[in-house]
């Protein structure tokens, strides 16, 4: 059967996440309601990553097999019935059985920290507000720690549907999405984002992964803690779950 | 009597502008209340630039005198008992007599516009969605054209409180906070910002200025046409007066 892909960017805040839910507003049920009205046949969505509620995206990637033709400028059709908070963009025939879940290499996420004693209501539900000093040093040495091959069990709930908690990190590490202003007074301070590439995540990773690096630069826990989290050590022992506003799936590798 | 500065950041899209005004939220009207409550006593704010509804901040300035001392970290303060949106990024003591409106030197303006056929979801609310083509080269040429001493009578509503309708601006040009990407699909385009410094500006001004320049950058009208507006041309020559929401206060100099 013909096979669709779409790319997709949604600011989470007002979705109760990726799935569709009956009842409930969420991503795969707006696209799905726009794509029966512009492909005039009901169609279901396939993705590459099932943000939880509030998530944010930027760069996901869903498949759907199709029988009508797809009709010309599909993205700016679906864009003009989609509601502001979500957009496509980017919309076309795929090979012939792609899978947007299946197919995916690796998934990247970040994770926005604006790290300010002051406020930015422009990074309001968009980043976590970090307003105590953080040890940059400490964020570097448990990324670093992140990347290979690790037991995550201490990085998701316990209650699971996961088998294996063995998952290898291809890429992780922390940078500045803005600098700290010249000691001026005025402004709000840096931007730390933590980047993270990886074939497959299980729930919550990202978000526990860096609650417990903030626990480290925060001076509450040491980065050796933080290691020996990552040789299978039980959900208690790591952090808190960071908030899931400032959390973005930002990339799917096929 | 001691005087007190703050400096004030604000996503605009749910105030009614600046001004205090009964039944409305307002700026002015949450940041009186806060000060009322830190400070403990009644303050008016006397404000650079009275922005108009659904345009932003991000360094607005605002100045009250008061009889009390004012506490420590007042800021952190008022940010605690503020709504999301707005936030103080300083506060303290001024000069006394420090008059934010009177003794502004100059203030800057910046219109965000992403040009791109594709929606970005996390600019909605914050940029003009700008879907056709744009000529850059007329967008810097009418920008350069603005520079200097002019009429702006075409450039402000007809009903106006204003009697001279001269005015010289500093600076005034487009540049890109974020280029096109390589001619890859499924990223936004460009997001061009005019920003424009002068001592005092009319009403609508910027937003009359960039609705004009668009419709001239769209091929619609030329750049000619545009210098002669600048000569005391009547309102309906010049162009739409763009949305609010692409407009921000950035900076006051004193």
């Amino acid at each position: 059967m013909p096979t669709a892909r779409l790319d997709i960017a949604y600011v989470g805040t007002r979705f109760a996440g990726w799935a569709a839910q009956p009842g409930q507003r969420t991503v795969q049920g707006e696209l799905e309601e726009a794509l029966a009205r512009i492909v005039r046949e009901p169609v279901e969505l396939t993705v590459a990553g099932r943000t939880d509620a509030g998530v944010h995206a930027t760069g996901q990637v869903a498949s759907f097999t199709h029988e009508r033709e797809l009709p010309d400028r599909l993205a700016e059709r679906l864009n003009a019935v989609l509601p502001n908070d979500v957009a496509v963009t980017a919309a076309g025939a795929a090979p012939d059985g792609f899978d947007a879940r299946r197919d995916a290499r690796a998934r990247s996420y970040r994770y926005r920290v604006l790290a300010s004693r002051i406020r930015d209501p422009f990074e309001e539900g968009r980043a976590l507000w970090w307003r105590y000093p953080l040890d940059r040093a400490a964020l570097d040495e448990c990324a670093s720690a992140i990347v290979g091959n690790h037991d995550f069990t201490a990085f998701t709930p316990t209650q699971t549907e996961h088998v294996l908690f063995e998952r290898t990190v291809n890429e992780a590490r922390w940078s500045e999405e803005r600098s700290a202003p010249d000691g001026g007074e005025g402004e709000p301070g840096p931007l730390l984002v933590f980047e993270i590439t990886a074939p497959s995540f299980m729930r919550n990773q990202v978000r526990v992964l860096v609650g417990t690096m903030l626990e480290v630069a925060a001076g509450r826990r040491t980065a050796d803690d933080f290691r020996s989290l990552l040789e299978g050590a039980p959900r208690e022992r790591a952090g808190d779950t960071a908030p899931a506003h400032g959390l973005y799936l930002v990339r799917v590798d096929y």
